[in-house]
């Protein structure tokens, strides 16, 4: 790997001479712009305690699970990658080692998004200027290493160097959120918001659901057990995000259903969802029922309502059984919108000050329903290329399928979505560059003035995710 | 906005020199070429009348979907726009406010086709070469104003400056097509064709459909309340919408379904949909008998049989209840063809003289089921990119993702498809620079000889509408 | 046409010149590899009796159903093109003038990857530098004709010639693999293996499926009334195509469901199929566990399990009546992965030593399905674009959606899965020529270095099949 690569100067940008330049130009007017990460998940524990990273394995591999997974697909078990097993068998604890193996294999990660955070990372964060692989894994790892035992490699530190306007991490609602409390009690003054993410409380397969809301009650003091004292234990947790920050909530539900039940259906329901006597359907109707539920507390908070649906989680059966949640096996399904969303949208589809962001994992969806529902519906806006797609192929395909429907404001910006924290300025990095990319050439191709390009390329950037999540 | 950029000469080109070249070749090849429009919507009373079009707002904005649903989506309400309400409740009445409001949001539609139209149609039109915007609001409305009252503006002397050869209107089969009539009785040479959709009168769901069935029987003098004489009205007015120039028929159904029922088990199923006495599958399956009903019409008459399926038509609740139909809340929708057509195609498909030109909304089809339905059935051919994909992007997907299984000639050239007559130049204009473009690449990439892309060029601009439509 | 044009050094690679010339020096460097076809449909007999070729037409159009189909769709007769009638009926005999339709009608195929390949076997096969036209056609038919009757055009020559490796053909359980026996037993040293095809055996609706059965019993001695036996027959022709050097299974069902019955269910169901009195629904549950207990036999023997989902086989009624299977109407269908092989990966899916390779005629499920289930499974690996997707649009719509997620190795480099033995240089070089260009791309893009683009470049075109078909 020749060195230069790690971070040219001109990646991503299109290779014709003309356009090329185009895209320098755009992306020249925004490239300094501060960070704005209106949903991610970072954990606010290293913002508040603003101790030390851990050693390079710990820090880059077994937390994220883009990494773990190319290499568990090639045969590597998880335990090789010191991956905690639920029952406490022994797992690989030397560092180095696993750290050997990723570079050994980090071949893999050629033409794939990991690749470009991870070399980012290393010249961005470290001033590493060599490409990760067996010859140098081990230098790599003693830089690391170093830098990251130093002050200025801390949380806080990074956080300011990363020019991280403002970030939201996400929690549930039984959450104390006391990290957030103390990152506002510090004389530190970077802004760490919080997100509502009630899914272990709202969706009845969720594990631990009725505990959950037992929880809920106790925390607030409304009987949880009533469909009515439940709701205002909700109402209640949302004030209490509201006071750390929160500008939005979020729900990563299996699909984007909604339903509009009447009030005595709902107690049926919830009664039976909270004793487990359900069925499949059942839950989902009910998760279905929070959506429009949490869109009604969000016309009097509101709070900005996020939908991530569409992943099938944890399809690996015996990695489920073995490590538990969110070991890289959740696999993406076609996702219907335009009947799903109907129970929501014909209840409050054009309530003005109420506002939906819709995401999606079947990018078929995208030209087909995304872009036609933000095009028209007041209420929805169409979040960036998510997950998989969170990729300078993903993103092309998402602006090349959504603006003509939909333009560029019905869109909100970059969310970099990630606990990878050292990615994060790679991530907008990534997204700012093809989106002047695609501006570039629709500049090119006599379709959008320069000017106006340069206009856009700034809203894309920082604009419309500062207003689309009220920050 | 730089002015030259409303109709620069090298728009939608690649930006390769050598192949933005070999595009600018093709296009001076075909771009003179009679306009052929053979399915569309525009008013034949434009053209029997031959009156003044209205003010800048009424003639722009107010019929074109496009636009007021971008508007909608940004939180204007349709009555600030002047769309009429169903209640006649009041809705702004000051045409200038309007377009003001249109000026002030025109950033909204950077990046869509409807931008590209409505440039064209300024400086193409009207001459104008500045942009829209807040500043040059009023001066483009008094100087679109004032041409609009010349004679040289007036529907018959644009529809011959736009060099259109033949121009398709749609009429439902009780329209009496008094305008055809009153155009063929006239001075005036344009060939102004109807076609015949008969949505209202076989389609259970469409509002006042055994209303609609009653007035085609009194107007054919069959009794359409048995199956056979409802045929028989509807092959009646085939005929009649023949005799007014007629190639072609139409039909919007939610799905593709065809069915291929017994007599018997039609005369059940139309007696229930003509009392109401059906639900809502027993509709889609009479729509999906109709469907195979008037292939066996267009085998006898001829009439080339469009399928246009799979809008979820007036999504929008409110807004249906409100405003009415076409409000721009149409969301496509997941569509199958391979089992959906299989009942029409088991008993037509390879029948002699029967054409069927089947569109989508749901562009995972293209390489998927309508290339391959295409390349192989002598009876299918395969419309152009429609609705909300006929645009740039939308094109190129379609020749990509058809083309290397159903060639260029199961397919059949351009459809404007609109309402909105001024934009008619600019569509087609776009589908024949797209086209050419595509066609340059593959010359460039050796995959196609220049001679044969001229050919190609002039057969995707001209002569495939012609033949497919027969006229 | 212009005669250059057949086999133009540069065709495929980019217009770009900087990311053209990268794509020739990538293109240079595996050129020349040898051929590995480890899927196809070439007729083992050729290589194991070496008689000539017959003549053009019956070589080139009777056998290739992309050929056919086009002409189908545009209104010719298969009769017309010399295909044989199942009832014996006249068709026509005279191959020249069969030869003369095709070359009349040679335009169809502009844009398509038939016109690639049959220009590459012209002018590379039998170095005809001159385009198929109504004016070469006879020129080109006499020296086709001439040159067949030569001894180096034989197939065992044109083998050595085409620098194959190994090609792996495809038989079903009850084959006597009498021709790979021959081949071995011959002289000739080129490597022709089989393949094992259950379809016939383990799929209800295959014609004949109760008889074929029966047979497999009385090959292997086993009684196949039952499911053990049944079982234990399927287990011992493995073996026998195993000893005639196949290294895979190959699945051709409508989807990609499997399941995982009890023993008593399987064996309940198996009664059932086997005496014909189960419904369509238990016909594909049975397939569906047949594809669970090839993956159990798979850990055992070894054999790479290949599934090739998604197609709605003779969907023309008249035409499958009339000629029978494979008459270019197999249309494809939208097909679920990510529920339907979860019984299989539940059970097997983390298997050390098993091997399954997926295919799709649903594009839609690379990005969503595929490249999520593969780039995370241990077992799973995705086959390349397959049938109407081996085409140029179709390998960079691959690779432009599976790279990012699943990386280069988790896929198997290319199948040409052809009967067409003259196309096969041809479609080899088409994926070498467009994984270059892909990989152009990335280099040009500062995505990935020159270096390591090459070394991609020789695992996609040879170290990958080797290794993924244990070959």
């Amino acid at each position: 790997m020749s060195t230069e690569l790690l971070v040219h100067e001109d990646r991503l940008f299109p290779s014709d001479p003309g356009v090329r330049a185009l895209a320098r130009d755009l992306y020249a007017g925004v490239r300094d712009l501060p960070l704005i990460s209106p949903h991610g998940h970072t954990n606010p524990a290293w913002f508040a305690e603003n101790e030390a990273f851990p050693d390079p394995a710990t820090l880059f591999i077994q937390p994220d699970h883009y990494l773990f997974r190319m290499l568990y697909s090639q045969g590597y078990r998880l335990e090789d990658l010191g991956i905690p097993r639920l029952d406490g068998g022994a797992v690989e604890t030397d560092t180095r080692k696993i750290w050997r193996i990723f570079a050994d294999n980090y071949f893999l990660f050629r033409g794939t998004p990991s690749r470009m955070w991870f070399d980012h990372a290393l010249s961005f964060v470290f001033g590493i200027d060599k490409g990760l692989s067996p010859e140098t894994a081990d230098e790599i790892y003693d830089t690391v290493e170093e830098k990251l035992a130093k002050p200025e490699f801390r949380p806080r530190a990074l956080f300011d160097r990363f020019n991280i306007e403002v970030i939201a991490t996400t929690e549930p609602p039984n959450d104390d959120l006391r990290h957030h409390d103390a990152i506002k009690a510090s004389d530190w003054g970077g802004r760490v918001i919080t997100a509502f993410r009630p899914d272990p409380v709202v969706d009845p397969e969720f594990a631990g659901f009725a505990d959950n809301v037992g929880k809920l009650g106790a925390l607030t003091g409304e009987n949880t057990r009533t469909w009515p004292g439940y709701l205002a234990a909700l109402r209640q947790r949302r004030a209490y995000f509201m006071e750390r920050g929160a500008t939005s909530t979020d729900h990563g539900h299996p699909s984007a259903l909604t339903a509009d039940l009447s009030k005595a259906d709902c107690e049926v329901l919830f009664a039976k969802v909270l004793t487990r006597d359900h069925t499949a359907a059942e839950a989902e109707i009910f998760r279905a029922q929070m959506l429009t539920e949490m869109a009604a507390m969000s016309l009097d908070d509101g709070l900005v309502l996020q939908i991530h649906p569409g992943s099938l989680r944890n399809h690996n059966k015996t990695l489920f059984e073995t490590f538990g949640r969110d070991m890289g096996a959740d696999i993406p399904m076609q996702t219907d919108y335009v009947n799903a969303l109907k129970p929501l949208l014909d209840r409050f589809g054009n309530e003005p000050g109420l506002s939906i962001i819709l995401f999606t994992l079947d990018e078929t969806a995208y030209s087909r329903e995304l872009a036609t529902l933000a095009g028209h519906y007041p209420t929805v806006k169409l979040g960036p290329a998510w997950w998989f797609y969170d990729s300078p192929e993903g993103m092309l395909r998402y602006r090349r399928a959504v603006t003509e429907t939909a333009g560029f404001y019905n869109t909100v910006g970059f969310n970099d979505d990630t606990r990878a924290f050292l990615s994060i300025p790679a991530r907008h990095d990534v997204a700012r560059r093809i989106d002047c990319r695609f501006l570039a050439e629709l500049v090119a191709e006599h379709r959008l003035g320069e000017a106006e390009a340069a206009e856009v390329a700034h809203d894309l950037a920082y604009r419309l995710a500062k207003s689309a999540y009220k920050l």
